[in-house]
């Protein structure tokens, strides 16, 4: 891809982001949100903002690039004419948005049809963004920008682990977590995808998690592995559509938490 | 109290957070932090931040209030000789902060002996804060100022209740946590006092923590009391001495929420 052509596009996932900031913020910390349960068992409320964010990046995406692609949490899919699809979760951590969390976020990514191109994560509350692909690896937010960088943590002992609930998943997948979570310095549930944005800028050491879709994954996978990290599925292999993920700072600290989860897959 | 003298201490309040706000940011994401651990068991560092910052506060309660006492997490306590006691925890939620979460916060309360009559929680890395006593009831952050107003949620199937960590305390105090959180409608983890902050804004509904010191509470009881929430023990005592703690936004989801933990007290 030229360089034009990647300029272009990261100009358009800001644009989006940007786009997607003013319905977020509409609705954050309003009352009376109509939700609505999208699982018939547990609670995952589908807002208003998240269903607006994405009509307003798919319409802006129709205009500039139509022969791209869509995937959609909320709105399903467009299939790619261009080879590129753009893969989107307007509110990543609809709990922790209608909570009034500052740590939920929008992801933007884009897939070339092998694997994330770039990745975005933006926290529209807090004024970050995280941007790491087509040439960038940057931060921006209320105390200026800078450049993503993985910390150069290589063993457990030394590592901070984070994964947004206790649960984990199925109770195996807890089990596995815990495992690893056991042998590290400091465990913290409850940032969604604020922590692979952590994880990016050398603050946090191993972000794990299970049942992820490929929306939950490719914006965060795009960021982590500009800023230097390491992004596979449980097994080692491609993390790009979602499942069990494993997100670490550095090859040495991937490859220790890997030997523990293995026995779990 | 007369109003000027309230103004006054309202005014010192919120100088001390902004004297605050100057050490925790200067070290806050900054890498090769000194932390030492303050207990042989576990990881509760204490960073040099934590201890600037409340060094400063210190230093300015001295020269604008000589007489007032001062109970600190780092420094200790000086007796007060006017009735006056401020209490102080510069950065309550060490982990989320070397993990560079913006959910930490600068606690400060002041205690006249029989209660808390003010209290205040800063996030200086967002930019907000939330005041309230002494006439305040009030917050101020980057998309602008409000007043204090928890929720008016009754009944636990409606209410997101939070806590910091799943382990909560002690076994039967997980337990007791857990028989309420599974009642209730959305829970979560890992937000330090700001899940305080965020109830006296009716975004939560409800609080339950153990283990807490004076400063880790008076702080947030100050601003969920004056947001209309009711803070107290697990046995519907004060709670401003810290331990068992429960802060609800409404009467009748306190005297819910008491009745299941009431079992485990």
């Amino acid at each position: 891809m030229n360089e034009t052509l990647q300029n272009e596009l990261v100009a358009l996932a800001n644009r989006l982001a940007d786009a997607a900031r003013h319905e977020t913020m509409r609705y954050f910390r309003c009352g009376g949100l109509e939700t609505a349960n999208k699982l018939t068992e547990g609670f995952d409320p589908v807002t208003v903002a998240d269903r607006s964010a994405e009509r307003v990046i798919r319409d802006l995406i129709e205009v500039e690039r139509p022969d791209d692609g869509i995937l959609g949490e909320e709105l399903g899919n467009k299939v790619s004419t261009s080879g590129l699809t753009w893969v989107l979760d307007p509110i990543d951590g609809t709990r922790g948005y209608i909570s009034g969390t500052p740590t939920w976020g929008t992801l933007i990514a884009l897939h070339d049809g092998t694997g994330v191109v770039m990745g975005l994560i933006d926290q529209p509350y807090i004024g970050e963004r995280f941007i790491g692909g087509l040439g960038q690896s940057s931060f921006s937010g209320p105390h200026g920008a800078g450049v993503l960088q993985t910390s150069n943590v290589i063993e457990l002992a030394q590592a901070k682990v984070f994964t947004t609930f206790p649960e984990v998943g199925t109770d195996d997948e807890a089990r596995a977590f815990q495992s690893v979570a056991k042998q590290c310095q400091l465990t913290r549930y409850g940032m969604d995808c604020y922590a692979y944005a952590l994880l990016a800028i050398g603050q946090v050491d191993l972000v794990i998690e299970a049942g992820l879709a490929a929306y939950d994954i490719q914006g965060p996978l795009g960021v982590v592995e500009a800023a230097g990290g390491i992004v596979t599925d449980w097994q080692g292999g491609p993390a790009d559509q979602g499942g069990q993920v494993i997100a670490a700072a550095t090859p040495e600290l991937h490859r220790a938490a890997l030997e523990v989860l293995v026995a779990y897959v």
